[in-house]
């Protein structure tokens, strides 16, 4: 994404505000292919033609603007996600939390 | 993600719509860390203490959701991805689009 | 709102985007409330203390911002939605779409 | 937006969770208008055509779904959001945050 914003000379508009304003769009598209959908039958139903292929276009979006994101702001993302979910299964023990979805707080 | 999920039997809760929703939380997460930042100097700001970390932390778990939705649905993020970079590559040619921002129709 | 926001002297801080993100925060607040109930018992659930009321209050975070963009970029937001509503009604005719979703194209 | 769904028999599509998703998806179409705009010309360009009439349809579905979504969950979206405000105002003194955003913590 580095590379492919830099041949484009798109750098100026790659603010962090801009950025995510890209990325709830893309959130929004995906949103949309799932909106209507039964609940029980949505993963069923997503994994087949035709939705299949629209998901996966929806989901790459979000990721690449997510990836130009942590670039912009110096985040390495994969690290940071590393530790997060090892920080999360030490505060989500399996025994505590089997069964039972964290409550926000 | 998919074993952390399996450990603590919640799979239950990982339908798509439901994980979607997630991910919106986290992407909102996101949003307020930077929603009354000047816009000219968010970059710098979320590089340095003490944003640096909670944005982070807030990228990593918008990560999360998406890498377990994507498989969820069967989707292979890191290939799709890459896949749909190409064709962005092909379909804004550099020279066409060189500082010029695509339009969403 | 705009009394609200000049008492503050928060103009400043209302450009279009800023206020998006933070809309989109307020909606990432709405999810959460959401994201891991069961979708056939939510309503019921969240019609009920103790959710009732921290949905009442996402959902009038939600309203404020909303009413507060309108108003920056001179939308007549009561008047525009009614005009909205009066052509969805002509577009997806009762006949036509009765009990059926229309498509997102 | 209650008889509108009626007379389309489309209450069974309207769970709380799935009209989210479709309050999503509208925000991301908003998003995407403003994306790339410069964050200090953004109010100036919305105001005008041609983008002030796309950006009125996208506040007038986002506002649509909201409302239809604190139908289904009776909320008195006009009352509740009054509340809100009022409750703020008093959270948010004018005299202790005069041009200063509040923080989120």
């Amino acid at each position: 994404m580095r590379a492919f914003t830099a041949e484009r000379q798109w750098e100026k508009f790659h603010d962090p505000k801009s950025l995510i304003l890209a990325l709830v769009g893309e959130v929004g598209e995906l949103s949309e292919l799932f909106q209507w959908l039964p609940a029980d039958d949505a993963a069923r139903l997503a994994s087949d033609a035709p939705l299949h292929d629209r998901v996966g276009q929806e989901l790459a979006d979000v990721l690449l603007y997510l990836v130009r994101l942590a670039d912009v702001v110096n985040v390495d993302l994969a690290q940071t996600t590393m530790s997060k979910l090892q920080h999360s299964a030490e505060r989500f023990s399996a025994n505590d939390f089997r069964g039972v979805a964290p409550e926000k707080t």
